[in-house]
């Protein structure tokens, strides 16, 4: 399985594409970071970030596209950027009918280190081993781009199995209310029967 | 000009059509909300946000687009999908070539009622009267589409007019100061020319 993994960003928005292998073995496609102009129009950075992701999916063609999940901790004009720039890149995905799922930073870290909370330097030590790179990937939206595809390839099919082991204990549980429903109602068919003979019993007593 | 308002979001994104007259007339067009399902994933949800805009970009031909920009006071979650929202907007926009204009909440309700301050049902009062509505756009989101695209009209000349005065200004100044440093560094020349003579007199002298 191959996936686009994007740490998305105007400023910087990281690229990688990453084949997963059979067990965890994963290699490095391709790598890069798209930079937009800071003092160009917000529709335009945007327009630009775009372009390259339509750009990587038209010669990649991965069949998963993973994006940081952005939170508010940070800079609110920062994350704003962040949280528009991650909406387009899920967007070109999903007009091609890609699964995009977004990954938490820790879920990333954890994934790719161990810890959820590693430091950015440990993060990009680990993605270099991992993809046995000559040299680590820089700057750091780089390796977290690919940190982010490889945490998708490896979280995917537990996730995938989660929401089938999940999906199917609720469809036990529904069987079960209804079966649960069905003789509640026998009963109060059968009590209410019952009820109407002790009745009738009775009249024809008086 | 027309102008396209989105006042966007996932759940609900109002979407309104304004032509400006002369003065301050204005008339709508077309409003609506699209909504998209709480319980699709996000990508989708983006992808329905964004074909209803290219869906109205294609039918009422707007001469620019205005764009709620978004605050994170609220709640964080929303937020995220708001901002998302208006990026896939301002993607869209961006790439027919279309201005997009991001105009915060304050700057609206001022256009519109004269105070930023107005709370929803004046905003919504305001709108209905200008566009000589027979009944109040609904939901909300709707009405500030409209109060968006409102605002874009009767702001933009008057911005357009501060950036060229601004720009004007800064090219006067880049002139003067260009003049200043020419006048230096003939002063500096007039110096150091009777600085040699004056050393050359002194040598003679010696």
């Amino acid at each position: 399985m191959r996936v686009l993994g994007v740490d998305p960003g105007l400023t910087r928005c990281g690229l990688g594409v990453v084949d997963g292998g059979t067990g965890r073995k994963v290699s490095c496609v391709a790598v890069d970071v798209v930079r937009t102009p800071l003092d160009a129009p917000l529709a335009n950075r945007l327009l630009q970030v775009s372009d390259a992701v339509e750009d990587w999916l038209d010669r990649y063609r991965p069949e998963a596209v993973a994006v940081e999940r952005v939170f508010s901790q940070h800079n609110v004009r920062t994350v704003m950027g962040t949280a528009q720039a991650g909406g387009v890149v899920a967007l070109s995905a999903a007009r091609r009918g890609l699964p995009v799922v977004f990954h938490t930073p820790s879920e990333v870290k954890a994934a790719v280190t161990g810890s959820g909370r590693a430091d950015k330097a440990q993060v990009t030590g680990m993605v270099t081993r991992l993809l046995g790179l000559a040299e680590a990937p820089s700057p750091a939206d780089a390796a977290d781009a690919l940190a982010l595809a490889i945490c998708h390839l490896w979280r995917e099919p537990m996730r995938a199995r989660l929401a089938e082991a999940e999906a199917r204990a609720a469809e036990l549980a529904r069987a079960h209310r209804a079966r649960l429903a069905a003789a509640q109602r026998a009963a109060q068919k059968t009590a209410q029967k019952t009820g109407q003979q002790t009745a009738r019993r009775k009249g024809t007593a008086r």
